[in-house]
């Protein structure tokens, strides 16, 4: 079981009514949870700056599939990292376009690299790299 | 069938060689490609500001399912989107932790707006929205 | 003389110890200072997607003084934006290339519109906006 | 005299239309200038990935300088690094708050460290370090 403790911040009272006004604009019904988000977020932000810790990205790719070789060069790819790409969602976003978003599991230097890679494969009309995390840490 | 057009880039010797240098080690193999795709993500960073235009988003979430209520709160969340939601991906990333990662469709202030409920349900550690594109008006 | 409220924010002993240790790395002394430093960021941000508020922006610019009628260009387009530009400084990088920081107070639109005038100057480098606050509302 | 070298850059009509649409709303008269500010822009962002490169950065502080040693504090740690530190400008906001903008020259991870440092004393509403070249290798 993980130990809960509590801390207290203070601040001016009207820094903590914006806050409050913004957090339930965006669906938070619990201020303790806005702030732990916005801690998180931070703590991610830096562990992405290691080049050897272990952290999830997701890839996210759009790309036209009627380009001669686009799909057996992202096949490729992905076969030669088959062991980090954890898993992968196809979807037909019209006659031309396809999304495909890919879950990777890794160090953050090897997530870099296999998302250069494929995003810079021409055809791929855009794509993108998220930084998540493990969720390992964050207790 | 789209038209392709060519145009002239003048710039300094040296500028150009350190682009090259920079495109090849990201996996460029085509120097054109990689300009296409500097203006590519120009252009759809300018289309997210336009809170009506249909786009696609990526909303990548990390949590841990063992929190009272929660999946029920995410569920919930997404069939009241359903229309919008067009696939989801589930991976379990280890006895606790789960990664969850939704292909949207739909306005600017939709998706941001159901990335915002989400991303604030409480047990989620980590959210993400990532803002693509139908690569419809990308050619 | 503005009033002090103190808040109560619970969470996991594991979470705390991290988020400590990252904020003494960078220079705190006080985790309420840390936590508060996250609060204005996101306010600002939030501030920032609205087009009449009045916000500071920052302009950086990095230029090289040699191009022919870039110094007029930069000057007249400066005077035009005379009562919104409240300060600038100017830095001789070396013997051709020149920084020059802008401060500029006026409404979100208009920020941004100049700033895209000025760093689209031919001769410019490298320009950026950086995006801060009056500190009136962050109390 | 730096050698000027054209390039082609081949595309689809529409792509390219988008293209000059928005650059010419950002107040660009010249195509090859808009593809350049992308180059280079794309090269100092990778620029500051090297801890020892040598760059410029400008730091942008907002506070109240009513908080008491918040003035000390900030002329120490200033003067602490008064070798990197080319520039200051102090504008007097309000009654209360003050920005002031430092223009830094150094290595990429000094110049973060000195950001952490200034950006987390008590007292500083909102802090910010924009990323910027010295020019030098942009040709």
């Amino acid at each position: 079981m993980k130990k809960i403790v509590r801390c207290g911040v203070s601040m001016g009272k009207k820094l903590l009514e914006d806050f409050d006004e913004l957090i339930s604009r965006k669906g938070y019904t619990n201020r303790s949870e806005a702030v732990r988000d916005l801690i998180r977020n931070h703590l991610v932000e830096e562990e992405w700056r290691t080049e050897k810790k272990e952290m999830i990205g997701t890839i996210t790719l759009v790309y036209d599939h009627h380009i001669r070789g686009l799909l057996d060069t992202l096949t490729d790819l992905q076969h030669h990292s088959h062991d980090m790409i954890k898993s992968t969602m196809h979807l037909h976003l019209d006659e031309d376009n396809c999304l495909e978003i890919l879950a990777v599991k890794g160090t953050v230097d090897k997530i870099k690299a296999i998302a250069d890679k494929l995003i810079s494969v021409r055809g791929v009309k855009h794509g993108k790299l998220t930084m998540t995390t493990t969720g390992k840490e964050l207790l």
